[in-house]
Formats: structure tokens, C-alpha cells, sequence
């Protein structure tokens, strides 16, 4: 994860005192690279739930290290901590994961010998995050080497939903791991960005981490990708997710079944990128069972953003007194699903392949 | 088409001067209700490029107006004028249409009988738009009360994207001139409102025209239809249509094509519905044939809205640096579409239906 040519994490430990918390405001993005520092569990799940800190597995990082920050203060609170932190979020699964695995990390422990623990164990997280999203990369870069070979001298053309980079996980990214890693050998990478309403994580985000590595990109309108797809302009859709039943059933920002849905219809590949804390094996269907975050009508009536001499307003873009509705993710069933790209390698979106990839997830 | 209780036509020629052509300007709305007063046809050219004034049926009868306005100055320039007019937009056919009927109209008079005889034609046009319109009305009634006969005392939840209401033709509006007649006639319709980027016509316009008539209604964002459909939450999806070809396929704003792919996933009727004027006789196939108009990229990177404290303002919502796409309509094969609800009733959207019901189009 690169900003002006320097390597950054997107939570890491602050290295002036040593036990602080930093993580990118990303509601400040594109705009400003302001960085928060959190001193207490409650600033966490603030950040969680108004997402200044977003994308599954970045959550999972980021409450593990709100656990360490609570275990300073009060390690007996562990549970009650954990509830909380836990609550802040519905659909992202990471988040339980990575609370679970600390539970379990540190339950265990006398009080006294918490706090150094669950700073150790967050790290851990963060680390296998990283290593993870590297693994990602390395077994999606071969899709794109097919596409490339397929098309010498022709721009492979990835659309990517939301946003799945290096702002969404400690580093590197999930769905733009591969792309990342594609452009750095010299693969003629270009990306589709779905602006990804109503929060427009792709126009914020994804643009920007695109742009700050200098990946070609071009930002859609989230209506626009299905036309693309009729004429030939897309190779590969690539997204990041919320959550993988057993099933393969895929939750991801609301739009992303769309896609899949054209990307069907025009026989463009559909992959979905994902790490091990992303795959929840007690859900089986993820239409009925996924719980959806429905989130404040305001992210869908307001838009903030910057006016040409540089001040950041927020406006009104829908008709007074209408009012909206706001479902975060949807479910994309697995039968859309071309395949998951996940640390291990490549499988089918299938129960019996992601059971034979994972014999030990529960 | 009511606003604060008092019937207008979206195009009318001025009662004050009895030539001067008024029409509403849509980029204003939802927040100001201003009527341009246009005196020449470069004046109606702008007003169609710049969507001042918008909606397939709607600059048929704008363009037919621009004639006249021509006609009283320089009626030697009939064909230049119409030329001139006829290349402002691209897509919508019914635009084409007027203007064919113009010349047919004024080819052979001579000149000096050129600009009253034009004035009654584009009135003509404007008279049968919404007669038409109000006909579309009567022939999708019967789909919205069968399904309230389905559900009683449960809202009949109507799914509609972009505006295809009064402010897009001449008055009643296509798709929504059925859930007008509906609502007056006591059913208790819903609308999910796609916002329609990147214009956001949905949130803007349509909302703000449900919102006058009284018709209850939620502003959705475009990706989340999908989401509710396979919630149940969407019993019928009705748009309106820039171009529809001899074989049915259905020219509409970007991303109508994947509420089509959505609906037929979850078994909800798709329906279209267009007056004669939107029928494209020469065109087969849609998605190779028919133009796709690729509009500013400004459109999707800048948005305009109202701040708080009621002043309008115009902000930047993609990152700094990143390029933009922007096609403005998709094609919706006619395999999705369920029917279509034209002035004379419904039909299946097959190239023999589409013949058997207009016979008399070339």
C-alpha cells in the first residue's frame, strides 16, 4: 500500500507510544490523508460503525487491536468488550472471526497477562492479513496472464464493485490484489470502477489507491457495467466480499448481484476474492440467512464532496421529503459465481470445494 | 401533471405572446420550479442538449416547437433547421419522429404558410402525446389491479428507473402515467425509485413529481433493486423506453438492462411501456444497432445539490486525477421484457406482435 511513493499499513500500531492505534480516516478520502489515532475501545467502534475504518477484513484487524486497546484499561471487561465491538457491524463476517480468535487467544489468560496478549494477537491478525491478501494476489495474477496472452497488445479490462484494495484489509488488498501485482509486471492492466453508490467507495476509494499506485482505471456510473459487459469491454469481474457461505453464496456491497447477473448474461468471468475470515460454515444459504446491514437514509439523499475552490460541502440530491432506503450489501448466489480466489489457490464456488479447501474450518 | 395543485403541460406555447414555446427546466428541479421561455429553435436546440428539457416523448414535441419557432423567421431553412435539431440527441427515436412528421407536414407549403401551419402541427404532436400517454395510462391500470386483487391491504410495490413521468413528455408520462391513474383510483401503490445516476432523474425528477401528486414512494440507490427483488419486495417493474426496435429490444437509460436481468431472476414482470412514436421500425437488433450516447464525464464525477442552509452547489465525488466514463442508455434485449404497454395495449415484445399492433408502420 503505497500513498506518494511511501509504504503504509492501514491500522498499525503507533510507533511514538507504542500501544496507540492508527488507522486511515477513509471518510475523509479522496480528499484528505488524515490519520486517526485511537485511544480507547469506544473510539474503535466509532470508527467501525461510522467507517472511517471499512472492508471486511480491515474490520476484523481493527477491533481485534480495539480488544488489545480495552485490555489496557480493564482485562476483565474481555467479554463485554467483545459484545460490543462485535455489535458494531452485521454482515461482514471478518469482524466475528477476528473477535472469536482473540476470545480464544485470551479467555484463557490471567487478567494481568491480557493486555500484552491481545496487542500480540492483534498483530498476529494483521500479519496473517497481509500475508493472506499477498497469496490472494499471487493466485489471481494468472487469470489475468490468460486474458493477456489472449489479447496481446489490448488492455485487460478487470471491473471491480466497491472497494477491495489495500484501504479494505491491513495490506494489498483481496480483488485488487491480483491487479496490483498484474500492473507491476507489466501487464497491460485496466480497471472499471463502479462508483458504488451510496457511498461511492469505488469513486473514492478504489480511484484513489488505483490512482496513487498509477493504475489505469476509468470510474462508472454502477449502471454502466452491464452495457460495458454486452460490448465486449470487460474481460473479468473481480470483487472482494463480506461474506462466503459454505454454500459459496457471496454477500458484498449492495449492486454487486447485479453484476454477477451480467456478467452471466455476457459470459464474463465472475470471481469473488477472499481470505479464510471471510468463509462463515455455519450459514448454508446466504439469500435467507446473511443478516443485511440496512444503514441511514442520509448516506443515500446526501453526498459529500469537494466544490472547485476546494471547500467540502454536502448536498441534498433527492427531492425534499422523499424519503430512502438504504440495504448495504446483497447476496450474490453461488450459481453466478465463477469462481473464489482465496489464500490457498482457486476453487469453484461450490460446498464441496470450499469444504476441501478448508477440512478445518468448523 | 400537477404541481401545488394546478395543472400544466411540460411544453406550451406562451399565452403572454401566443409564439414563444415555455418549458419547464428539469436541471433545476427538485429545487426550483422555473419555466424557460424559448424564442428560437437554437434556444430549444441547447435546452434538449443540455436535458433542460428531457425524456424521449417529451423533445419530440420540444423539437416540433423548435420548427416552429424556425418558421417564423426563415421558413426557406426547414430542412437545415430540422437537421439541426435532429442531431441534439442521438438515442431517443421519438425525437427523429417529430421531426419527420414536421417536414412531412411542411415540405410542400409554401413558404409563407410554412409557420402557422407548423405551430398546429407541433400542437398536434403535443395533443396526441398525451392522449397517448394518458392511453398507456388505461392499458397498465389492469397490471397494477391484479396484483392489489393478489395481496389486499398490502402496497402494491412498483419498481421504476430514471423518469418516464410527466415531466418526460407532454403530460401523464409513460411508466408512471399507470401508477398515477392507480393511486387516483385508491390502489395502494408504492414506488422504488431508482436516484438514476448519473442525472439522478429518478431522485430528482421522479421523486419530485410522485412526491407532487401525492403518490408514496422510497429513493433507492441503483444497486439495490436487485437486493429487493430477490427480497420480494418488488411486485412489477414498469420504465419507459428512448427507442424500442421491430424485434422489441428496449433502448432506456443506463442500467435498465440489469433491473431486466434482475427481474427475470426472480420471476418479477418487466414492462415497458411507449407511445408509437418510440417504435423503430429500421432497427432489428438493439444492442449492435441502435446509437449509445456517450455524455460528459462531468456528469458522473460532479453532482449538484442543495446544501443545509439552501444554497445549490456543485461538488467533485471521484478522486482527484480519475477519469470517467459515461454511456447513457443500455439496451435491454427484448427476452427480458415481459410486455409492453403501448396507447393501443399490451403486447409481447416479439417482432410479430410489434407488426400484428402497427400495421401501418413502415
Amino acid at each position: 500500500m503505497k500513498i506518494d511513493g511511501i509504504w503504509y499499513r492501514s491500522v498499525r500500531v503507533d510507533a511514538d507510544d507504542g500501544w496507540s492505534v492508527r488507522m486511515l480516516d477513509q471518510t475523509k478520502l479522496p480528499w484528505h490523508v488524515e490519520w486517526l489515532r485511537l485511544t480507547d475501545e469506544a473510539q474503535v467502534a466509532h470508527a467501525i460503525r461510522s467507517m472511517q475504518t471499512r472492508g471486511a477484513p480491515l474490520i476484523g484487524a481493527a477491533a481485534a487491536y480495539g480488544v488489545a486497546l480495552a485490555m489496557r484499561r480493564d482485562p476483565a471487561a474481555l467479554e463485554a468488550v467483545c459484545a460490543k465491538l462485535a455489535a458494531t457491524r452485521p454482515t461482514a463476517i471478518n469482524l466475528r472471526w477476528a473477535i472469536e480468535r482473540m476470545l480464544a487467544a485470551l479467555r484463557s489468560l490471567p487478567e494481568a497477562a491480557r493486555a500484552a496478549a491481545a496487542y500480540a494477537e492483534a498483530a498476529a491478525i494483521a500479519e496473517d492479513d497481509a500475508a493472506t491478501c499477498e497469496a490472494i494476489g499471487r493466485h489471481g495474477l494468472p487469470l489475468l496472464q490468460a486474458i493477456a496472452a489472449r489479447k496481446p497488445n489490448q488492455p485487460v479490462n478487470v471491473l471491480t464493485h466497491c472497494n477491495a484494495g489495500w484501504l479494505a484489509t491491513v495490506d494489498w488488498g483481496t480483488a485488487l490484489a491480483p491487479i496490483y501485482m498484474a500492473h507491476d509486471a507489466g501487464l497491460p492492466i485496466h480497471v472499471w470502477v463502479d462508483e458504488t453508490r451510496p457511498r461511492n467507495q469505488g469513486a473514492a476509494l478504489t480511484a484513489f489507491e488505483l490512482g496513487a499506485h498509477g493504475v489505469p482505471h476509468t470510474v462508472i456510473a454502477d449502471n454502466a457495467g452491464g452495457h460495458l459487459m454486452q460490448h465486449g469491454e470487460v474481460d473479468i469481474v473481480i470483487v472482494g466480499t463480506d461474506r462466503v457461505t459454505r454454500n459459496g453464496d457471496v454477500a458484498n456491497k449492495i449492486g454487486t448481484y447485479l453484476k454477477a447477473l451480467a456478467a452471466q448474461d455476457n459470459g464474463v468471468p465472475f470471481w469473488v476474492a477472499l481470505p479464510h475470515s471471510t468463509l462463515d460454515m455455519r450459514v448454508a444459504d446466504g439469500v435467507t440467512e446473511i443478516p443485511i446491514e440496512e444503514r441511514s437514509q442520509s448516506e443515500v439523499t446526501d453526498l459529500t464532496g469537494r466544490t472547485k475552490d476546494g471547500r467540502i460541502e454536502t448536498i441534498r440530491v433527492v427531492a425534499e421529503h422523499s424519503p430512502a432506503a438504504n440495504p448495504a450489501f446483497d447476496v450474490t448466489p453461488a450459481r453466478l459465481v465463477t469462481g473464489l480466489i482465496t489464500e490457498r489457490g482457486r476453487i469453484a464456488a461450490t460446498a464441496e470445494a470450499i469444504a476441501a479447501m478448508y477440512p478445518e474450518k468448523p
